[in-house]
């Protein structure tokens, strides 16, 4: 029994499928698989990963990584800078966990100097192109400093180097995401020659859907970290790390209302549901998601000449073409909207549903 | 004690002027003041309404509408178009409060037709140019059949019109604004001095916080419904709802790098926090939101030449002006960011907190 609309309906075998398919790249690629968990949040998501044998994951802050750690995951790499914010939380979880953490620069290194008391495993992050967090990897000066300061802590392990190339998101080309993915692998393998030979025990993660998705030559690193791969979305199809077909969540909202003389209808569902991340369509128009039907269990695929032109806080603006009777809608109607970015949509939402209205549960209750 | 970072912050005293503000104006202009409550989403911040005298509210969803019930909230509009999701809370809903419904087109009233069976108060929502959902005030034959649907159902009680000028938050002068204002109360005035003839008990609902707050004529209507302005944000002062002084909330957010060479810093403070709407600078770059001082209690005047230039998931990366040193900002400092939409940053986080760390809670708890 569904409690309330707009929920967001999970499709299991096409996330199990996302999995699997990712389980075996990583495998076939001898690569240690740390999936990022901050896409479904979700301990009972979690425990599917874990059924095909992975017992690493990694999240996006110590809040989650609590979450799961309560869940009985023991092996944690929190991949986000760290900040003296967090050295209580790292402390605590440190006693119960292998708990690894990140920092992107001496001084955010030296940020927590005097402050962790337990044994951690700390990387350092290495911007190869995303121009986010982390190191320049020319900056070897910087590196050599880190690399030392992080040896004479009694309390750090030093893991390795670690990035994330999220320069990938901008693109919309297999082969676009392939060059970034070559010259991230070029620097990485550099820097782990240089350092392997003092540090032999050191490793290089690393990892963003796309790359993970379309790329099939990980030679020179162990670990590989993706996420958003576990439900996709709108984005990584139009990048073409998956189909349209491999997206496993959708929202499904209520039509309210069908304005033929506008070709346009609302629906409840809008920025608190889906957050506000877009694409743009070829004609260059904003995008904040398609409109599939809906037949009470499963969604069909998108109507041709439909989008979602425009969202607020609770009402979603559908369009259409010229071309198209907006009349196919009718108010009292369920339809099921493919999200821009999962991610966020799983965030703003929490909870999921399953085709049979069983819940998933995520880090995050909605009320 | 602030149990995580980032927090958002509350200002409890610029948010009681805004909130005294908009009840002087409604009072001076013999309005019947209902304020949209989606933005606080707090029983907290409704008491401080109270105690000012209103007891009447607006909600986006029937959720809502259930939680601020629950507070003793008795009179309420739920200020979205109904759909035959809703007949069960409405039902429960109608048995112990006023429970306003709206109703956008005939298509909608007739959805959910035969599956109201307790009184409620129900409006007929005009589109006077926002272009979501409503009648088309020109389209009298529609008004006047759902007019006469609504007055044979003997649960529903013929409450008048409703309309939201949304094409105010597309503008960004007080002028713009004023014009599409008197466009509005041109078109609603004409509308209720027809049916006023026939139904004198109807009213006229109106109102967004643009309007409400920079317009002083609203002759012809009877109440207002504005919600954003009790905490205002950076879209609104771009409008000139506001001043930058009015921003009653910002996110408390730990600066967790300074990239000097660049010009950068990076913040933990992303899209799960602010939502992702943003306004352009007068260079057309995209602002996140603007960074301000914090002194561990309140913040200060923002940073001139510093704002948020992009935001990923829990990631905020701060851009500077050639002219401007950002390594004013160290590492391990708390910045406030103004949030660009407080209503979906307040969605996102939930809970907020006040300068002596009190917490004060929202329909939605972020975990």
């Amino acid at each position: 029994m569904i409690p309330y609309y707009p929920y967001l309906l999970l499709n299991k075998e096409r996330c199990l499928n996302n999995i699997q398919r990712m389980v075996l790249k990583a495998r076939n690629n001898n690569l240690k698989f740390r999936p990022h968990f901050k896409t479904h949040q979700s301990i009972e998501v979690g425990e599917w990963f874990k059924q095909l044998g992975v017992n690493s994951c990694t999240v996006s802050s110590f809040t989650m990584a609590e979450y799961f750690a309560s869940a009985g995951w023991s092996d944690i790499t929190v991949a986000f800078p760290v900040s003296p914010f967090n050295s209580k939380i790292i402390n605590k979880l440190a006693q119960s966990t292998q708990l690894n953490i990140i920092t992107s620069s001496y001084k955010n290194l030296i940020s927590i100097d005097s402050l962790i008391h337990n044994k951690i495993g700390i990387y350092i992050e290495l911007d190869c192109g995303n121009a986010r967090s982390g190191v320049n990897p020319e900056n070897t000066r910087e590196i050599a400093l880190m690399v030392d300061h992080i040896k004479q802590n009694k309390f750090y392990l030093f893991k390795g180097f670690i990035t994330h190339s999220g320069q990938t998101y901008n693109t919309n080309s297999k082969q676009e995401v392939e060059a970034i993915h070559r010259k991230s692998m070029t620097i990485l393998s550099r820097i782990r020659t240089f350092w392997k030979e003092s540090n032999p025990e050191i490793h290089i993660s690393y990892g963003d859907t796309p790359s993970c998705s379309i790329s099939n030559d990980f030679w020179g690193i162990e670990e590989i970290r993706p996420g958003n791969f576990v439900f996709y979305d709108l984005i990584q199809a139009s990048i073409g790390s998956c189909t349209i077909d491999d997206i496993a969540i959708a929202l499904i909202c209520p039509v309210v209302d069908v304005y033929s003389e506008r070709g346009e209808a609302i629906i409840h569902g809008g920025a608190v549901h889906l957050s506000k991340d877009f694409t743009n369509n070829p004609d260059q128009a904003k995008s904040f998601g398609l409109i599939c039907p809906f037949d009470g269990k499963n969604w069909g695929s998108s109507y041709e000449g439909l989008w979602l032109k425009s969202i607020s806080q609770e009402h979603g603006l559908i369009a259409s073409n010229t071309n198209v009777e907006i009349s196919i809608l009718t108010p009292g109607q369920l339809v099921a909207i493919l999200p821009t970015h999962s991610c966020l949509t799983v965030d703003t939402m929490g909870e999921m549903f399953l085709s049979d209205e069983t819940s998933i549960s995520t880090m995050r209750k909605r009320l």
